[in-house]
């Protein structure tokens, strides 16, 4: 399975089980960040570009871009803020929006290749998210979750992966295009919540081989330490079969390149070091 | 697999697959620790007793005595040591020495059903050790290397194993009281060395079903941020199948936690809560 982003330039992100993993920045998001949210209710932007370079000089190369904040206008803000990032940084765009009118705008303004954040099982949401990647030759992420919420167990996601796989490619979409998110709930509420992913994420690896994202640090939410516990469920979703993880670079650089070093992806250990200079760096800076 | 370890007053450690794992703690060991060395060399013993409490309130279940630096009598000094560390904590002990009469001098004297550290494949080490574990109704640890050295395969260490569990059985050591070591090496030599034992555990965990033991340490020398990449090592050695981690609990007690409460295996995640807890108080004292 090999999924092909491009950027405006024709930079690519190319994701494939074995390759060091991708890392796709997690930070233009205004969920969790009252700030930002406030401010894209104001229409300012201002943000975006100084996010978009800070993940990238971290370790990003592909950046999730969501505006989806109460109050917030998304048809008309999600492609501006698009167009922001791409002429801040030369990297590949997911398109992240539970809208698909607003989907379709910043679709139509992304250049490259972009990936699409996301279908699920549900119907409503494949009938219409599964065309419009067709249509604009767009990757696509599958959540393991449909009309019924989002099983407890593992077989039950692996089914809806199937699903949405199949439904994919009946659409015209390639099975290597389309991203599966095993979906990581919060540990707090469920003990076995991040148990429950990883066998998901190696039943999902050995059945369909398709690649996959996940979101680590939704997780840890209300548990202390909570920047050691994502570096450790990320380390744990990535061994498990998770090859391009959302996350926050500027935050888990150092705990992702360590896992690519466990994994014997990284020669010399020389992305690590590196890796370390660049934060020692910045923390004097 | 089940292997019980026992305390002077019979307090258990309970090592099986599935279990929260078991910290053998390795403070107790001058390699790397020059004053410790010093100190061993002058019969000083006194850092004993407080590495010993350190480790235990720090979630250590098991303690690696280890006396073993140029210039001292491991015969006369081990058993003394041994003793020392059952007179201050209440945990089995994991007697560590290469010596075999030093070995034996310690048998002696300790309490419980205590862990050998080790065997290996090497043909005198399988004569002289094994029957000194069946004597003493001690479980062992066996080494993933024999006459011919370290394996660079994770098949070949797999072989090794497998003499080593037949060999046990032969001299009267049940399978059960084997731990295998599939063996760490440095990541900064071969940037394949961690990646190389997380196959080897796997494969023991799916064939012979042994406890397993790892020092995860040994991988980042020379490496920048050795605690950052010993915890995400340890995390997926114990992930692959390893569940008697020997490791310094001082430095990785969060880390390990963190990885219990991933596998499901902390309730509400109250260990890792009190884990933090302690840390934090430890810190502000």
């Amino acid at each position: 399975m090999q999924t092909v982003l491009r950027s405006k330039t024709g930079v690519e992100a190319i994701i494939s089980p074995n390759h060091p993993f991708t890392v796709i920045g997690e930070r233009i998001n205004p969920t969790g960040r009252k700030v930002f949210s406030a401010e894209l209710r104001e229409g300012n932007l201002s943000r975006i570009p100084l996010d978009a370079r800070a993940q990238v000089e971290a370790g990003a190369v592909v950046l999730d871009v969501n505006v989806g904040a109460a109050g917030v206008d998304e048809v008309a803000l999600l492609p501006v803020a698009v167009q922001m990032v791409q002429e801040a940084v030369d990297v590949p765009i997911c398109i992240d929006t539970a809208n698909p009118a607003a989907m379709e705008a910043a679709l139509k303004v992304v250049r490259g290749r972009p990936l699409i954040n996301s279908v699920n099982g549900e119907e409503d949401r494949l009938n219409v998210i599964l065309p419009l990647a067709a249509r604009y030759n767009a990757a696509v992420i599958g959540l393991c979750m449909d009309d019924n919420g989002i099983p407890t167990e593992a077989e039950g996601r692996v089914a809806i992966a199937e699903k949405i796989v199949e439904r994919a490619v009946a659409f015209g979409v390639k099975a290597d295009d389309v991203l599966i998110d095993p979906l990581v709930l919060t540990i707090g509420a469920d003990h076995r919540a991040v148990l429950t992913t990883l066998e998901a994420t190696r039943l999902i690896r050995q059945r369909l081989g398709n690649n996959m994202t996940a979101g680590a640090s939704n997780a840890s939410h209300g548990m202390p330490d909570r920047e050691m516990l994502n570096t450790i469920f990320l380390a744990g979703l990535i061994q498990a079969g998770v090859n391009a993880p959302i996350c926050n670079p500027l935050q888990n650089a150092l705990g992702i390149r360590a896992v690519d070093l466990m994994l014997g992806r990284d020669e010399m250990g020389m992305n690590y070091i590196m890796t370390f200079r660049q934060m020692q760096s910045r923390a004097s800076a």
